[in-house]
């Protein structure tokens, strides 16, 4: 393919070419390659629509669509020579089909304009990476289920202010996380919902006067229906902000949990030991585990929200209809897509590799009388005690405790009854890290018998 | 309502009470006790449901729901004193209850937790700032249709790069935003589904012993359902997030919207002339008129969306379930809510006061040969000539009406001819932008036909 | 004072008042009154040059002069009715300066507009939070030295990945900090001298044609010379938006050390015990202390930069002079610096009251065999091994520690021989943490020597 | 080069190597290869230190000088295969060094770590930077010099709210924007000034045991001192984001220039003509000239703040010393400082081709009775009206000339007199523009003979 200028298509008014800074800020086929599959997809629905109706022959839509096909086995093969000066992939695949097919491969571009083309080629790609962050969000779900399932009566400290506050169970901790990606996945699949609807057709910016047919070309592509207002389809980019927005709370997400996994891999924590592969050493000291992928993870939220400011900004008091500035949208999504799908990839291979450190996370439960919300609830509960009253005695036997240096349950019950002569032996029943989280049976609560439930519902739910 | 300190319910350890710097950092009051009506319904609904249960006697219950409505009866009087000592509204109510009801208020908090509690009030709070926005944004559409009715047929400039690029129709420039603020509407209408789920139940983040009943409470309040993990339900803030994505994506079209009209203000364009209500004028310069209304509202996705940054900033790498850290989530909701709701009404207003200057916008859309595109069309499809050849042939009847200083439709057919003598008489039809825009049928084009279909699928749909 | 309506001011031209929105969007005083004394500082050097170039009689300016003090006083004495139909600052001092005054009040406004008043306002008040900002910096950079110098040589981990890497001191941790904490200092004290040109003078945007002294109420109002362009004098807002960057990165570095103190906070760290001060705490487990204060600077960072976000969206793309959406310039400025201000109170406050655990600092450095660098240093210095020998070694010396359940220390000189021959008794001067610190001698290195030097020139520096 | 996996070097540990997926997360290779000049700058600078100081034998260094500049014409030349096995730039460096010089190489690791290395590397591109952009703002203002001085007297409308408030000169305008880029240029200066310190000799965190001399390596690179603490050396980004900070508020200077030129552009305005090179055009609409040059310059801002959002959320909360989502910072910065050079070389190019279209702009200018200020002024300057007054009549006089259809200075003075009969003759020397803006003698204002000194004031000082 020959790299001549693409300024000719612009007639001879232009006495000076456009230089290299005027390429280098214009020319946008560096990045916008990325959407050859989409831009030959949009195209070959164009040219069927183009013969059904009428407005090019039959035989020569059947050429377009022949040599499209060529262009795209070309491309997807590493053989397309990319030009810069042809600026763009649509003007790149236009030109390339012409040396295919001859001068017919110019009627491709009746009642179409590279505005609706590029919108709709850009939705087509958005919503195929909304598709794969369902999928991803799927995997990590599973991967977090499996987890749970396995640990659903394991007890860890639930925290709050990073200080122990009540005992939980590991399984309970995933399925948080689990509530978190589902959201996020419904949150997709609502992005997905309001976007597909095809711009193709809304040309320039008018709509045309040629008899198109719409409803062929948006059905052809798996939209659910045309835009409605071709204004709106070519100079609407919220279909990218959203996925962007969407994008942007799943990375907080992932950078809470990413957090905790740095946290919990401390020397000092000890909670969960990640694997090898998700891990890098030290030449010198072997028993360092760097948590590498986890603290990647947790970073991803900066460009992928980052990518969410450059466009609002860019999209900011943008007149109608089509403005150059839209050209800065591809790069901020593609570069926020490839780093989701990468940090949603890395996070389900470090959960399914991750071991939890029961007896540690027992420990750390058990320690800090994590069971004092226990005890003042059952004194609340059993003795029908005001709460305040629950509380002073609760934190009488915890003094008393702290100065013993013992936890609560190894208090005897005359300790007990020196502090509130109404306590029984009973009590002993809700204290205890297991007593205590087998108690906590509120649904959703953090009872091993409640996570079951939630792991079968959901297990359910993702097939 | 004394001023006592809340210190006291922290029991005896605090040797040092808060100094005035921890105070100012920690006390929430003077935000959050916006949310007064939130927490005392929810309350109320919690009252209710420990006496459905049996953990509280029913006239307990009664009581305390009483005396609840008698706090919220002060509070929207005015008659209540705030205490900081109290740190946050939910404090400050409860010691108010125990003034009014005696010591039984503290059963109120049974089964319950400040966590949950915050949780359920901000999701009451943002539920009713998504039904103002949706309430909003449809008034501002039925403003839009009402203008798009009136000027369905009313000819102005399509623009590209605030360049003329083909005519379009005024209805067809406002039902663009039309679509825009739908699209909004829609948005958050999904948040709101998926954010409708209730905290309360969750306690401090484990879940509860006492046997309550969660579905209860979740109606009561107009949930779908109770959230269904104990730690998500304190350590989410999705709901707000979301929130703040949608309102700023509705602020960047309010801001696209808005710097139209300030350019159509200019005296240079004059294609609008807002009303006295929305603009300021000079004392010494009469015929001036700021747009300033449409210039506060184009700056409001400055901090929308800044709050949007703020709040995501904030929940980046927090570990679960409740960290402190969360109690920057209010301010910034609030302060975008109020500025949405406020840009939406005084576009509203604006959209509705506004009038269009019809001679200018035909003027400027009669200029610039703006029917050169539906010359070439006419060629393509009545000629059958390929794309390229078709340009030619208009770019060089645009350079020969240009040296005549005229527009094309002021060509004659014989300079047309001795262009390409396939043309006749008919390709006048095209030309002259009443023809062009009425010429451009197909579905969401710009025709005043299609149009007039467009305001009346949406002014059924609007109700 | 009065609430009569500022519209008057506009002329007769206006049929509808504003209406309730329009006020709602548009008048500033319910925030911008901050500015009262910087209004009344600039009013007053202005009335002062009018005299000076015999713009305005002498008697006159000097009744101005004490008019605006008698305001100011009512200002601050909370006697002042502010007026929001008189929509800012301005106008309210300038209206009440009239009542007080009578007519020549109107005077003051000769050779100024209100856009060079506000303009100059702001600047005054951002320069006053500049210098408390950097007054707060220091404060906060002495209760790191005193920790610095008391901790020169308290041993504790080095973390990379939040894995122990090094040792490393407690005083040279704390160094740290200053020297961020100072970065920032310098920071402010640039945009100082940048911003430090006074607007006034600039009249509406074009300058004026009276006779002023610009270079006057420069000096007067402590500006190092007055704006070269009147219309980037008030078109302007760099100095907003460079303190607002300035604060962004300072909440940065409180947000990494709040991040590490609530870590170090943690039952499973405990390498720091916060006051009670600057803690909270629960009414029945009286051992928990939440690190409330540290997580509320940590989540600063969020509003503050999304103050940042929030003036430079509204900035972007304003054409010039004056555009209504720089009116959103003030409250995020003052959000910001409040929550600063506090911030660092705060940070002074905590770091001043908190107490070093050393022996888990200790303890902590010690583990994970935290000198196999300093060993492998050794082989490379002493015997001269390559660097990859020297670690080759190491790492087997470390797994036969580990294997013995001991420290490198803990090891015997026959044991190291039996890997190397070449170790000799002096490879234990460089193991155990205190030696390995003591070693690192380098400029701005960790040894307790090294950190007394940084503590002694940072006191000098800082008085 | 062979691509042998840098797994290896982190001993045997690893049963599982790091899969593609933490391949894909982890290497850096990619794009830090661009720091390949700065690596082997600051590797050569330590081996010439470690021989003065006796660290390493002399000839040994020199065969490490020596071996880079090898290594460094090969990647210069294109022949250097960089290996994502091997991670980074820093140790594909090495490696290649090994094989040109042997085991020695290994030698060039003592006393360093990648962690002061990375920091090294990355202010030395991020210092070349800052000089490229200080260039090419120096350029810019050039640029617009030229057109200053061309235009020092063409009067044009000054805006407030797009509307035309006072008449200015083009001179006046262009110098505003000098005022803009001249302070970015020393926002620039002064983060080189601060971030000018060197890293290297930090080690990975606590400094080292080996007797280097870190003041060598720091002349070496051109830096002004060593940092004064480790820890810092390694964990401070501050650099990176001052320059994001200061490019941000660049960008934000070229979005407001930017969207003067698309206004400007506009058919409605007509106030510039810009040149082909920095327009592209339409192939049937010859006449139409889209400013996509000044669009995509209008953008920028979005990519290079939005950089800057990305690494400020990186960095929040990390603790010291260097963790691994600093690894982001990078790509963050080169995507940043590749725009912003190539904006400002775009903006100068097109700045120094554009053409003023002076009798647009007078028009424009003598259009809305702009000199009505110039009229109060006068009254109130030469009658001693009071300002009220002289706004009052002034109104008047606008009225009477809007109805008459004529301006102001085309009244009769006996039209004058009759509203106020003081007026005298010499009132028309500050009617019409040309009088007007000649008027604005005030420093700083837009009289043409302030603006020449201006110009001389600024040409001198760029030299």
């Amino acid at each position: 393919m020959t790299d001549q200028s693409s300024n000719a298509m612009w007639g001879g008014r232009f006495a000076a070419g456009p230089d290299a800074i005027m390429e280098a800020i214009n020319a946008s086929i560096s990045f916008d390659k990325r959407l050859a599959a989409q831009d030959i997809a949009g195209s070959r629905a164009h040219a069927a629509m183009l013969a059904a109706t009428g407005i090019v022959e039959a035989n020569e839509a059947e050429a377009m669509r022949e040599g499209l096909l060529t262009v795209l086995s070309e491309i997807e093969a590493g053989d397309f020579a990319f030009s810069t000066a042809l600026e763009d992939i649509h003007m790149n695949v236009e030109a390339r089909l012409k040396e295919i097919i001859g001068p017919s491969a110019g009627r491709l571009h009746t009642a179409r304009s590279r505005n609706d083309q590029v919108a709709t080629d850009f939705r087509l790609w958005v919503r195929d990476q909304i598709d794969a962050a369902v999928e991803g969000l799927d995997a990590l779900s599973r991967s977090l289920l499996a987890q749970a399932e396995a640990g659903a009566d394991w007890v860890m400290p639930g925290f709050t202010h990073l200080q122990t506050a009540q005992p939980v169970t590991w399984g309970h901790h995933m399925m948080a996380y689990v509530e978190m990606f589902q959201r996020d996945a419904s949150r997709f699949r609502d992005a997905r919902a309001r976007m597909n609807e095809c711009p193709l057709g809304a040309a320039a910016l008018a709509g045309t006067s040629f008899p198109i047919d719409r409803e062929m070309t948006a059905q052809a592509l798996g939209f659910d229906r045309p835009c409605a207002n071709s204004l709106d389809a070519v100079s609407d980019r919220d279909f990218a902000l959203e996925f962007l927005s969407a994008a942007s709370i799943c990375a907080m997400h992932l950078s809470r949990f990413a957090e905790e996994l740095v946290i919990w891999s401390s020397a000092q924590f000890r909670f969960v030991a990640l694997s090898d592969r998700f891990s890098t050493g030290s030449s010198i000291m072997p028993q360092k585990k760097n948590p590498d992928a986890a603290e990647l993870i947790r970073a991803k939220i900066g460009r992928i929200f980052g990518a969410n400011v450059a466009l609002m900004t860019v999209m900011k008091g943008l007149p109608l209809a089509y403005s150059k500035d839209m050209q800065e949208d591809k790069e901020q999504v593609f570069d926020a897509a490839d780093n989701l799908m990468l940090a949603l990839a890395a996070m389900t291979g470090m959960v399914g590799d991750m071991t939890a450190n029961r007896d540690a996370l027992r420990a750390a439960a058990a320690s800090g009388f994590s069971t004092a919300t226990d005890l003042a609830d059952w004194l609340v509960r059993e003795l029908n005690l005001p709460f305040r009253d629950a509380h002073h005695v609760t934190g009488t036997l915890v003094a008393m405790a702290e100065s013993k240096g013992c936890d609560l349950p190894d208090l005897s019950l005359a300790d007990m009854r020196s502090v509130h002569e109404g306590i029984t032996e009973a009590v002993f029943d809700v204290l205890g890290v297991e007593n205590s989280v087998a108690s906590r049976m509120s649904y959703g609560g953090t009872a091993p018998e409640q996570v079951r439930a939630q792991v079968a519902r959901w297990t359910e739910k993702l097939g």
